[in-house]
């Protein structure tokens, strides 16, 4: 059974694990919409499956899927990928499902951000979106793990932790105007120590250039181990995105995180610019509400949008030019994983890449 | 991971175990068809509930629900009740889900019948039925059971077992028209031994007077413990169930067991007869190719319809000029358990009861 409780995980004892920490397992969400993924998001679930194949052979995946796409994702995905059944407006389970939380003793517990579609209604990319905060908890319930419910509008992405009591976050995301614009810099901050059990923020400016979710963190850096830190990086300097990231870089390197560390910041190339083609924007239905996908667009790719399992690093592949220059780095920095490269432009297209698309369960037993 | 097994739970060493074996959980579906509930399911809906509750006071209980009928279910359980989406075509777990099986080495597996709604278009009661044959699998996946897919048309409430290599079926059932009518009679019981682990076959004739299912051996008996047998009966001998009651007790006095003992019936009271009235016939959508809910049609209400789980024996209330008796011999025979009584006419006015709508999980450390 799954408790909701009305107190805080810090209240309680509870710290959100890093996600280079041991899992229990993935879960993703099987994407559908087709004002969102192009031809009927067949090229996307091609993707998505490839994704879930690769984790799977390092830890349980659990796929969730809306009753409309049952038979063709089971179909579709091996048997070695658990399917179930759970309604959803779209795939993105890194923001809408919940922040596991451990305590020491063996005991897993979910926090259940409110959802809003990045913006509700002041920018978010689609309306309703209720079937979507309705997921953590569905999650949780399968998951056998209690519940958090937390006051505040928030999504995975736009947190990293370093597992030691650092979390990282934008401004350009927590602060905006169609999340929780009634709250104070400070509030933020302490409903985000409350809420994960972290003792220090360590704030960023901008997101990627162009990022639709308002500059997801998780978008921007990737964190590889306590005082490591993987930067997007541009050469260009006539790129919006390299003022981004030399403000991010500045801001890591003259932090300390909460165990009183320098960061060391490894810097990651930057794929394309990639924009859309007339071909892909013609795939996608247009629906009044839904942000549109214009050929010609930029999308917001970057290699910090990986995934860190049990034993693996799962890049997404986004550009040859960079593709292996990525994958290298991500070796150096987890020297005691593999790293496996899954083409992710279909991903791409849909707004977000492979971290967006899923979210770990940690090992219960966790210190 | 779910894998499907292409082999038999006998050959690999798995066998059903009794109901009143201990259990790791039970499983139900929520009601919603408004062509077979009346009042849009609401009364039903308050029934369902009524028997989870009872249930898990006692051990963990899972509600399988529909994406539209989610939120309002969930809001109706209480949280000791976990509750997850799962698309089904009405709401009879008993038939519809997994009839699992352990090895003793603490290992569970869900066999996963053909299921074409107790007679597919010869005599089923609706169509289609695609999304209830699809449940077992699903909730193997949920449970992490592996799988069999048994080779013919069967309802987990067509057969009982004591748990000792006894099984107890009804002809009327199991050699029905609609079901497997290209295999003999000795073809299908070789298939309940391989798919059960059972090595005796005790054969009843008919089932429950009009019971729609064609006389499921769950709505005319209950297996209490191996060797003791509660029966249906009525002492009105003008009634159409004297005479399928007393066929019955004869055959099961005449019987041995897997084990070679001679069987102990007990006979319970027959509520009713029971007729569907005016106002309850009203409330029922009329829908082509659904059975028809009319008034003055008799139902088939029985005690023997009840569920064991750990600790306690659910029976359903459904007339209180016998309930007492019925629940007093409940008592009797399941001296460690506590008897509840659960009114359930608004489970029968859909065609079934208390042991239909559930479907126990067992431990899988059973020996």
């Amino acid at each position: 059974m799954t408790t909701t409780h009305g107190t805080t995980p810090a209240a309680d004892g509870f710290r959100m694990p890093a996600e280079f920490e041991r899992h229990r397992g993935t879960w993703m969400v099987w994407p559908e919409r087709p004002d969102n993924w192009r031809l009927g998001a067949k090229p996307a679930q091609e993707a998505f499956v490839a994704v879930a194949t690769a984790i799977a052979e390092s830890e349980p995946v659990t796929m969730a899927v809306s009753a409309r796409q049952y038979e063709n994702c089971r179909s579709l995905l091996p048997d070695a990928v658990r399917v179930v059944e759970m309604s959803n407006d779209d795939s993105w389970m890194r923001d809408i499902g919940p922040t596991f939380v451990v305590d020491g003793t063996g005991r897993l517990r979910g926090v259940d951000w409110i959802f809003n579609a990045w913006g509700g209604l002041v920018d978010g990319l689609y309306f309703p979106w209720a079937l979507d905060d309705a997921v953590a908890r569905k999650v949780c319930e399968i998951e056998g793990a209690d519940r958090y419910r937390a006051p505040i509008v928030l999504e995975g992405g736009s947190i990293h932790t370093d597992g030691e009591g650092t979390l990282f976050a934008t401004e350009e995301c927590l602060l905006s105007a169609g999340r929780n614009p009634e709250l104070s810099k400070e509030e933020i901050e302490a409903e985000l120590r409350a809420y994960t059990g972290v003792t220090k923020v360590v704030w960023l400016g901008r997101g990627v250039y162009l990022d639709e979710t308002n500059g997801h963190v998780d978008n921007l850096i990737n964190v590889a181990r306590p005082g490591l830190v993987l930067l997007t990086w541009t050469e260009d300097p006539d790129d919006p995105q390299a003022e981004i990231s030399l403000d991010a870089r500045r801001r890591l390197e003259s932090a300390t995180d909460a165990a009183g560390r320098s960061l060391e910041v490894v810097t990651l190339p930057s794929p394309g610019p990639i924009l859309i083609t007339e071909e892909e924007s013609g795939g996608v239905d247009v629906v009044k509400g839904t942000l549109p996908r214009r050929p010609g667009d930029r999308l917001a790719g970057s290699y910090a949008n990986a995934y860190v399992c049990n034993g693996r690093v799962v890049v997404p592949r986004l550009d040859p030019r960079f593709d292996d220059e990525a994958l290298e780095i991500y070796a150096k920095a987890f020297p005691d994983r593999s790293v496996v490269g899954v083409p992710a432009r279909e991903v791409l297209l849909g707004g977000g890449n492979i971290h967006c698309i899923t979210q770990q369960v940690p090992d219960p037993d966790l210190a």
